[in-house]
């Protein structure tokens, strides 16, 4: 993983700039430590990051046709040293578009960032003009060379598991992790944040990106990041991936609450989706699960391997524009479950966190010595 | 994967020939369609594998001490074309007296059958050793090179799809399925036996070690082998993997239920077991779960991406050596969950099958039509 002092990204994100689909954008842009000189994407030239992020000196982003642009200019943080791919191709395989992208941008000295499942590096034409170019390629999803399945292994004493589970994947498990981070940062806890995807890895600068390890190895790996973190902190906030519903992705879902076993899990519901975000076979859906039957459902999944409680829910609001409408939702929702509710992403993470720590603490004993 | 019109196989099990740690070899000799020739195992030398497996013609096989015995031994079976490895080295590691166990068949001649994690054909000198002796070396665990998330796929009309879920690992969910597979066929049904780890690979030539496919595509490629099952035949049999509450296999667990949606499930289980089959932390055990509640939370599970039942269990009854024991045993779980059991290794499938395949066609209609 490079670890250069300073690096300067131009995101690309062609035709795709957005919660969604450019979710890995997105999450770099508000999450990131590194600058963000431009974004690509030739549908949203002109506009700025601002318009979706709000109004901070660091979505002051412009939206750029294409890289030449990006390099023309001439922005005030300094010229770009990295080009990061803020979204995944349709179908997984490379437009010719992004190929030329990516190899104008080494050509250009600029490093190559990726989460995709193809690996750039190992593209001979990628790997040669890097090479020319004494550039670096890093593929954040590239899986670690150890390979080992779960031990059992029990938790240090004092150290505190938390996991972000949803009822759907690209709802903000992977903010609402890094929001609680925060706060408890703030609050003077040593805390630690788990990346356990590729843009929570381009983020914090370590972690696996789960979904691509060889699934005999999936829970130990995910036992062995919360071993990492427990060696670098006290409150272990584990970022979740997918469902344990999700039709394609809860195998990765139980990987992370069976690996990690957390003795805490806060779930995330983006309220008002109608279904699970799933487009594959077009007369086919998939319900969302009712809530209060899916926290109890993941407490006993859990608990076949160790104890652990949902001690919150963290709501995605970002459907209900009006913030009354948001807060009215939270309100309920914590009516229906009987616990924590807040949208620590649109409303700060603080209030939620005091509710966690709390419920955290208050753990019976059987459950939180694990 | 080879297709030899002829293959006599030598198995290597040093050390561990018996039901749990050679459960590859016990389960080719069982259910292979391949003579077998011998059994290298130095710590059992002089015995015959009919004293594990009973007195069939198939199971006269020697254990030998070495390749040489075994190449000496003039079998009336003929001379062995292939050396399977029959068993998995403790730490993942390949021991040296396998190494040179490994070359010396490669030079006398014979193929490689490996199931192992790490893959024979990948060690260059293993590799060209091979090539120069002309022999084929299969990692019957090397994954397909299609890498796709399941996309939903419902099943055929009139396909029925049954999972074999299980307790425990290592306790006989690939042989049920085969039993059941085997009945199936009796009773004039196309049915289909769908391998999903190297053994079953081993023994019906086809299928994928689910455990090696990378975990994002892990619900994918159970999905993928049904549909292709389903182009074989009418009642597919899924052969299932781990246990959904084992702490080190549960995403693998979880991926066959969610990946190859079972209308019908059977939960086999092992009476007698204390505990998990699980070394790895000498101080910490794993409980199993309750019998009817680990039922109820199949159900539930899979019930999230698509409604399951489970309709049968099948006991493995080996700790029970007097067979009045076992069959008592047979009929309390009977008495327990309600459901059909019988133990189909020892008593024969085709009692357990008919109350399968009339549960399955009793199945509401919403569920058989999944």
């Amino acid at each position: 993983m490079t670890d250069s002092p300073v690096r300067r990204l131009v995101i690309l994100a062609e035709g795709r700039f957005g919660p969604h689909d450019g979710k890995t954008a997105m999450g770099v842009i508000r999450y990131g430590q590194d600058p963000v000189v431009a974004v690509i994407d030739s549908t949203n030239t002109g506009r700025n990051v601002r318009e979706w992020l709000g109004d901070r000196p660091r979505f002051d982003i412009p939206i750029v046709a294409s890289l030449a642009d990006a390099l023309a200019l001439g922005s005030s943080r300094g010229a770009p040293t990295a080009l990061l791919i803020g979204i995944a191709p349709t179908g997984g395989k490379l437009p010719a578009a992004w190929r030329r992208a990516i190899l104008d941008s080494i050509g250009a000295g600029l490093d190559i960032l990726s989460g995709l499942h193809t690996f750039i590096g190992d593209d001979p034409q990628f790997a040669a003009a890097a090479r020319a170019a004494g550039v670096e390629i890093v593929d954040y999803r590239r899986p670690p060379s150890r390979e080992e399945t779960a031990v059992g292994r029990a938790h240090g004493p004092g150290k505190h598991v938390i996991l972000t589970v949803g009822t759907d994947c690209a709802i903000g498990k992977m903010s609402v992790a890094l929001e609680l981070r925060r706060a408890a940062s703030e609050a003077g806890l040593a805390s630690v944040f788990v990346p356990t995807g590729q843009t929570g890895m381009m983020i914090d600068g370590w972690g696996v990106a789960v979904d691509r390890v060889v699934s005999d190895f999936s829970n130990g790996t995910c036992e062995w990041l919360v071993e990492q973190a427990e060696s670098k902190g006290d409150w272990i906030i584990v970022e979740g991936q997918g469902s344990l519903d999700h039709p394609a992705y809860s195998a990765v879902t139980l990987s992370l609450i069976h690996g990690s076993t957390p003795q805490a899990m806060v779930m995330v519901h983006k309220p008002g989706l109608p279904e699970h975000d799933w487009d594959h076979v077009p007369d086919r859906t998939f319900p969302l699960q009712p809530l209060n039957d899916f926290i109890r459902l993941h407490e006993q999944m859990a608990g076949v391997v160790a104890p652990s409680k949902v001690v919150a829910v963290a709501l995605n609001t970002s459907l209900y524009a009006d913030e009354a409408d948001a807060r009215r939702v939270i309100a309920e929702t914590a009516a229906e479950t009987g616990l924590p509710v807040d949208d620590p992403v649109r409303f700060g993470p603080q209030r939620l966190w005091g509710a966690i720590q709390a419920g955290v603490e208050a753990l019976d004993p059987t459950i939180a010595r694990r």
